[in-house]
């Protein structure tokens, strides 16, 4: 077993896919982490929001998460019916590109696209975050422990989808785990204490109120932050593909759990925060807690399981960059099926996985981390964005869709659900698009129209190419001649004999090309007559010509170039097969002590040649 | 005229050589330059190790150099008659390998080539250091000013010889011109005073004497730093080449000027120093001034004449590292005509120059300058041993030169002035390496042993090769046979039919290869018969044969090269030419929209393949 085995698995042959296929269980992990962990942080990013305030922030946090858990409801029918309706998988980019054009596709693939790097950057960077601030000795060595979890998420991905999700099942049920059990030993003490409980630890007192009412404005800010709990849901319309059969319900059936699990971990989460009297912490303040870390102190006290929970927060959050890995490769593909992305995108490779997709996001993952150092979290109002883009378009076009199947029972009622989440969705991303122009929102705002215009450049050159290589037509054999053959010649030696042996069984039509410099004695002629021409004429066969260029400046290769381009020239409609030599060397290093002129030769024969210039390598080995 | 030709002249053709040689008055600054401002720091080498003896170390400076004074003769002659024998030039490289062999034509080889590298390194950062000294703000960029000065020597180096010459010829002469000047007029004073110059500022007074006799270890420590001042003396004799006819004897004059100006400048400074009452200082001394910035001073004050002076000896040694230039490439010349050297080195570029010495003398110097930041000081005691080094062997060379000529003229005495020479600079080199040893010398000794051994590896493989190439015999007409044609196909496109097309004028026998993928829907079958057959049988013409490989894991390359290497070794004797499609794109940046399977496939075929597997390149223009 190769050390390539042992680290990314046996090769798996296609027939193996159906054994690679997931179900339910594992389906949670991988699609849906990157959602639950936003119960992590989603409150959090409305409370802080409410925080001048002071305590009277409290009574505003329970109707603004509640307005984004029905917006999120209106999401989960809208993607339960995506996944009944495009089972083949691909998400908002499919629903878009069928429904509303190749336009509003691409304006999903590059939100979509954006949306899951950011996630893999934000996710990892957010889990090395807290554990530096765990271990501050860590601190310089961020950007390192960033890339290190990036090359072990990669690893576990390219062992396939399989592996992924029993990687990935522990953590992900330990932190949903421990936050229901904060949540439910929470709300027994809330009920025992008829509505007034005692925390464990008195929580930090409330900022002091600097600013008294509500205005749209902060409401506005409040709820555009709040909806970063919502990201992540896409991500199982995007997978439909990798779940075993009855595969949409399977897929249906991972959705709602996720969407469930999610719904009474934010409610639970906001509703004991305001039950306990807890508001969120100004994040450069010096005992600086989150709003998760406050509340499980005040219900568990610090022991055990405080740290537990903490932990296992922490692992969730780095892990859920994952989720990007499991569905960026399967959107690229997607994508470059319609012809907008490089088609290696396509391939499969040695486990079943579309590897190219996992190296790119690994990539563009990495270029983000060291270009911000590892310190991410700015990036975060950047991938709402792209996240409610992706919904908004998706729901658009289920609407579309309804509209064309007009036998479907129950279509006026999917249309309604699906309008009704297209507008909400729709309002949403106005509204954090606003919010967040200047925090950052505007940097998604111009990356989304390049990426669009790059796969528009690139489905251009696909349909030149198509068109130009397309031949549905038979063989043609008309004018098949034998090419003229060039063989240019330094001296005469065994692999000038081996190219010259080739050239005269491939062709009549020989030419024996010698550039000569004034710097050398001599040129070929002594051994023309004597070492070439005599064995030829004894055999009866036909004399190939020997061209001599003088090259007074000691270029070799210019001269060969523009008699060859001249040849072609003068020949219209015959080929020009140009002979070259090259030495294969045994040991790399070798190459540096023979001049690469071939090398060269080859490449502008590509660049300046045309169809009728044909190279043949003729390679002797040392 | 283009870019190039303003920045390095226009090409010169091999006819135009005779115009590009040069005459007495370039020759001094291109080859004597390095040697000349030897003259600024060899007095100071010395007399700083003679500091601990205060006034006292004065009585010992005049006999210490005079000894010195008395090599550099015996070198001169020596040198002389090398110029002479050896009117091709090569130095002590070919005098040491035509005389004593191979092996101590490496050691000098060797030698000079790390001489070479250091003369340019501390020439351009002693010049840099000067500068930083007179304009601190500057302190913080030497490494960038030492790289911008090496690219400017380069491209003067680039444009010729002859435009070199012209560059330096007025620097040279300021140089040596203002320290005549100085010597001149304070030999008038001392003589006019009767023996007691007054000078025009008091010089520091002479350091505390600490240590009271002048004991052998000092004494040797003493010469051997005052022997830096005779690096540089070999440059003539490699470069004998490049002067106009008769060569070795303006060559000869030239050696002649620059050794006896040498001389005066060498004895001048030190005997006006010591009639000065002038001592070295500490240089890590606050107001540390060179023994050469002391006694300009005591004789003509500080008006602009010390200026102009100071000036002239900072520019002349940071131009000193020409001589490198002038030098290296020639050296590695003769090294790689005889092998020890990639042949790269024998070529001459469009200004009749060896180009690519100077790229390698630029590169290793950059890396030098780079590894030590610019502060190259440390490496003085380094290049000294590589310069004895050369004068030893050369002149042991020199000593076997005169014994196998047996009538030439006076024969035993140059014989002893060859053998006194390398009694006397052997004697020195081992003095130079003890005394130094520890503080450096031990590098070089290190390096010369490294570099042999690459020479040496060189030189077996360029044996091997030349063995097993070398072809004096006729061409080979026997078993002259049709090869058997692969051309591997994905899909019947136009490329596919050009592919097609030139097979079957290459051969009768050919195999058309598709590795199917179960991922794909369809092999070639369905098009073969109707598009491919068919038009072949019309025709009458032999059909190919239609390869289907099925690979379960969708690997394409591995069975493809399987396939060649099984059919390549069932058909002994018999050539296998694979044809390779390859698309052509516009922009560099439309490769990434297409896989780079050909590419792989060309390597891997070079790679495994072997003497019967040639590769034909079908260009496709996009």
């Amino acid at each position: 077993m190769s050390f390539t085995d042992v680290l990314f698995g046996r090769p798996l042959a296609s027939s193996d896919e159906r054994a690679e296929h997931i179900g339910i269980a594992a389906g949670i992990p991988i699609f849906g982490l990157d959602a639950l962990t936003s119960a992590a942080y989603g409150p959090e990013a409305a409370m802080t929001l409410l925080i001048p305030m002071g305590i009277a922030g409290l009574d505003h946090i329970v109707p603004v998460i509640s307005a984004i858990l029905i917006l999120l409801v209106i999401v989960f029918f809208s993607y339960r019916q995506t996944i009944e309706a495009y089972p083949g998988g691909g998400g908002s980019y499919t629903v878009a590109t069928e429904n509303l054009g190749a336009g509003a596709g691409l304006l999903a693939a590059a939100a979509l696209m954006i949306d899951y790097i950011l996630t893999a950057a934000v996710g990892i960077s957010a889990g090395v975050t807290a554990l530096t601030s765990a271990v501050p000795e860590l601190h310089n060595h961020r950007l390192s422990i960033c890339l290190v979890i990036l090359v072990v998420l990669t690893i576990v991905n390219l062992r396939g989808v399989k592996d992924t999700g029993a990687a990935f099942i522990i953590p992900t049920f330990l932190f949903v785990g421990s936050l229901l059990a904060v949540i439910v030993v929470g709300t027994v003490h809330f009920y025992l204490s008829g509505g007034h409980p005692v925390p464990v630890v008195i929580p930090p007192p409330p900022a002091a109120t600097t600013v008294k009412y509500l205005t749209l404005w902060l409401l506005m800010k409040t709820f555009a932050s709040g909806c970063a709990a919502m990201t992540g849901v896409e991500a199982v319309s995007n997978g439909v593909m990798a779940f075993e059969e009855p595969r949409a319900k399977k897929a249906q059936r991972t959705l709602s759990i996720i969407v469930v699990t999610l719904i009474v971990l934010l409610f639970g989460i906001t509703w004991l925060s305001k039950a306990y009297g807890i508001t969120a912490m100004e994040p450069e303040a010096h005992n600086y807690q989150n709003v998760l870390s406050i509340l499980t102190t005040a219900i568990f006290g610090r022991g055990w399981f405080y740290y537990l929970t903490m932990g296992s927060v922490l692992l969730a959050l780095s892990l859920s960059a994952n989720t990007a890995f499991a569905d960026f490769p399967r959107l690229a593909r997607a994508i470059s099926m319609h012809d907008y992305l490089p088609h290696v995108f396509i391939l499969r490779g040695r486990r079943l996985l579309y590897s190219h997709g996992i190296y790119a996001l690994t990539g563009f993952t990495a270029i983000i981390l060291i270009l911000f150092g590892g310190v991410t979290d700015k990036l975060i109002p950047l991938y709402a964005i792209g996240a409610f883009l992706a919904f908004t378009l998706s729901q658009a076009g289920m609407v579309v869709h309804w509209l064309r199947m007009e036998k479907h029972p129950g279509r006026l009622w999917h249309m309604f659900v699906n309008a009704f989440g297209a507008v909400a969705t729709g309002i949403t991303l106005v509204v954090v698009l606003i919010a967040k122009f200047m925090a950052g929102a505007w940097v998604t705002a111009l990356l989304v129209p390049f990426l669009i215009v790059i796969m528009m450049v690139v489905k251009r050159h696909y349909t030149r190419v198509k068109r130009e290589m397309k031949d549905m037509t038979p063989l043609n054999l008309t004018n098949l001649q034998e090419p003229i053959v060039v063989i240019p010649m330094a001296r005469w030696d065994r692999i000038a004999e081996k190219a010259l042996r080739f050239g005269m069984v491939m062709s009549q039509d020989l030419k024996v090309v010698h550039v000569h410099s004034d710097d050398e004695p001599m040129g070929l002629e002594e051994e023309w007559g004597d070492k070439i021409i005599a064995p030829i004429q004894k055999e009866g066969l036909r004399i190939p010509e020997l061209v001599t260029i003088p090259s007074n400046y000691r270029f070799i290769i210019n001269p060969l170039m523009d008699y060859i381009l001249e040849l072609e020239h003068n020949n219209p409609g015959r080929k020009v097969a140009v002979l070259l030599p090259e030495l294969v060397v045994r040991h790399w290093w070798e190459n540096a002590l023979h001049n690469q002129r071939v090398q060269l030769l080859k490449l502008l024969l590509l660049l300046k040649g045309n169809q009728r210039i044909v190279v043949v390598n003729i390679p002797w080995y040392l």
